[in-house]
């Protein structure tokens, strides 16, 4: 029987999480190992310095006290008999789009399961809350019914953006675009009169290049992008062994 | 005069730290923006659910307590007035290397630079506790300096790692292998015997591929790697469109 | 109109605080302000090193991210027009008992109303899971109506304990006993097989003395003791003066 | 030989805590066991959802990834062979007098040292920073002294707070006055606008009543205080039989 995982980082209590199990149900047995508590912004991190309590919610539903990478790797050694046919992060409430993914929680999920060799997707739903996650459920169970069928590319997950505006006007495969945050730290002041920097706001410095997932999105696409577990810049190796002489 | 910014995710009390104080001085101006406390596995997690607390220590040296992609954050838009000619972000105590890097907060620190188009590098130790710093001076200076004269590619950072074997063979550049942890998960019990679970340990299983930074430090080299911000598998995007007939 | 704060240590979720929302409606308006996760053994800790957040879940309930004395400073300052005619903090799922109550976060969120004059309980169930909730909601609700007619001594709390076994043999007005836990620490080892320190499981050694909390319990009787704000040891004071030949 | 037990809850790094461990270091063997970070209103608070982390940092020097409780909790029973004959909390950077004993992680070392039967006192400084502790060392070696000579009353712990004007007019012994904050909670907005509250600042309302620490140190003496574990208020006790018409 098919198995699905699923996770995200936004804890238990997230509305994509809901839609998530509805959508895949059809699909075969899902099972839900999700934080118990928001974990935004928190990337690829991994709790190594405290145990973990997993807590059964329900039938096939746990919960974690810790964060989406955490929560792959304790799913896929402690609550699976067996690895899952497919694990689906998400929907996160926002996008996550050129260089967010590298801050991602939901993407990190993917990733790390992505490591143990299982076909793995992140979702994320473009724009600012109230989000409505009516177009999202058939567009992830297509993809994903794709991805039971015909696979992944080696070390390759598949990062979903779903625009809110309607009508969709269809779906495009990507590359990673650049969107960085500029004026991005608030200060504000403690009750003792000492300042205080708050990260966050500010407004995106977009590169909006063809066929970039910033550019799907903005434009009323479903953005697919291939993200690579390789970091590697191959075409930088020459120049690290001739401009800078190393080697 | 040419302004170094220094960090890492060990915090301000480590004896890498220091070594990258005193190794880059000859360079130019030193500034340190680090963690107060270690911050170990943390990835490129951002603090944005609270402010954070900037500490002058000394001249030029400021702890955060947030995580070093928070201290590069604050470091590039409330402690220098220009942006810097360089960030280094290490030592680390431990290699990061295959898939660890993925996990890591001293690199992390060096995308996030990278990001804001500063020339990056982080830079780790190969091997167990105790750690000897002594050969990594030279070396990062060596590094330090012709990224100081060369530059590096566009959106590339460079990932330094450092065995503690003597002598060092010799220095490789080196693209990003494969490294996971199986059974890293033990199993405790809490004061009331319910069962915890703690992610750490087990067996690194390696794909020592040739040209890989795993294979470079087994083999006593000094591994050089060009990352890439870019996580794109460009490769797949056809794989993408034709065989999951997308688009 | 009578108003009526609600508040736990448990969080949000726990049914110790939907019992007393439930039980106490019928005596006026139930405000609720709960933390958002389990704070227990936090004391009377004050969150004054970040900003919280105040979530409004519901009419006249919300959620707050910092401990159960924070709820009472944020409910008394910034929920309601006016103070509070009673404080209720509970049902804690466990004894408030002995030494124990130096410890609790369900007493502290008490004391906190009571510095402020709002007249306050605590209410905890003795016992360990599964805890039965059936016979504390007329218990308290009477408690609370005799407190709303009458009121409490100066700068004092009624401590409520409620025993499990049935039927509940009546009620008692004690003093507070002595519980001290011996060899409360066990050992774990990390992945990494460092050693380390758990707090927590034991041997209760009771003093159950005639009179007290703890002894009221072990006999199956409700326990009420009145707590005071002042901590002096007021025969202590002519100790100090003429055996330490202090002043 | 004599063994006295420091901690405190601003740290390992604070200077009131180097200054109690040269100061007591003429009376016996100071074994030291504290946090090794700020801990300031963490109140009783006990840590029992985690392991602890005890590191030796010297000879007879400890630091734990805790709460003042805990450090004392973990001392007892894990570093000393024996009982110390006095445990010494502080020296904090500011007061604890009046309601403020409440919050105390200073204090309630003292009073976790007293539960265990260990002759307890609690040091503070008043006022505000920057802290001159000139004055602190020969009054906490006399009033150690004292204790270690003659003892305290059962369940009872000292409380001292040192004034920092000179020259100290005297010392008192003193009952525990009352010192509220009256709109101590403060109102900042996050980087995208949202309403946060902050704790902290105001102005404290006193009861400045004769004898009472607060009106003490108002006045340039040091203030000494007989604090029990006992919260019984025991002439209430009759108030719950009678008027409330409880048993």
């Amino acid at each position: 029987m098919t198995t699905i995982l699923i996770t995200n980082d936004d804890g238990i209590h997230s509305r994509g999480l809901e839609v998530l199990q509805k959508t895949l149900a059809i699909l075969g047995r899902v099972v839900t190992v999700a934080p118990d508590r928001d974990n935004s912004a928190i990337a690829h991190a991994l709790t190594m310095n405290r145990p973990l309590c997993l807590t059964r919610r329900a039938e096939d539903v746990f919960t974690l006290d810790g964060t989406p990478t955490d929560c792959v790797a304790i799913a896929l050694s402690k609550v699976l008999d067996a690895p899952p046919d497919l694990l689906v992060s998400g929907i996160n409430n926002g996008a996550n789009i050129g260089d967010d993914i590298s801050y991602s929680g939901t993407v990190s999920a993917a990733i790390e399961g992505t490591m143990y060799s299982v076909p793995s997707m992140a979702v994320s739903l473009v724009g600012t809350p109230p989000f409505s996650f009516a177009a999202a459920g058939p567009i992830v169970r297509d993809l994903a019914g794709r991805i039971l069928d015909y696979g992944l590319p080696a070390d390759t997950l598949m990062n979903v953006n779903i625009p809110q505006q309607r009508p969709i006007k269809g779906l495009r495969v990507t590359r990673q675009g650049r969107r960085i945050w500029k004026q991005a730290v608030q200060e504000v002041h403690d009750p003792w009169g000492r300042l205080r920097f708050w990260i966050g706001g500010g407004t995106p410095l977009l590169d909006a290049g063809k066929d970039t997932d910033v550019d799907a999105v903005h434009n009323g696409y479903v953005s697919v992008t291939p993200i690579h577990l390789d970091l590697t810049n191959h075409e930088g190796i020459s120049y690290f062994r001739e401009d800078l002489d190393l080697e």
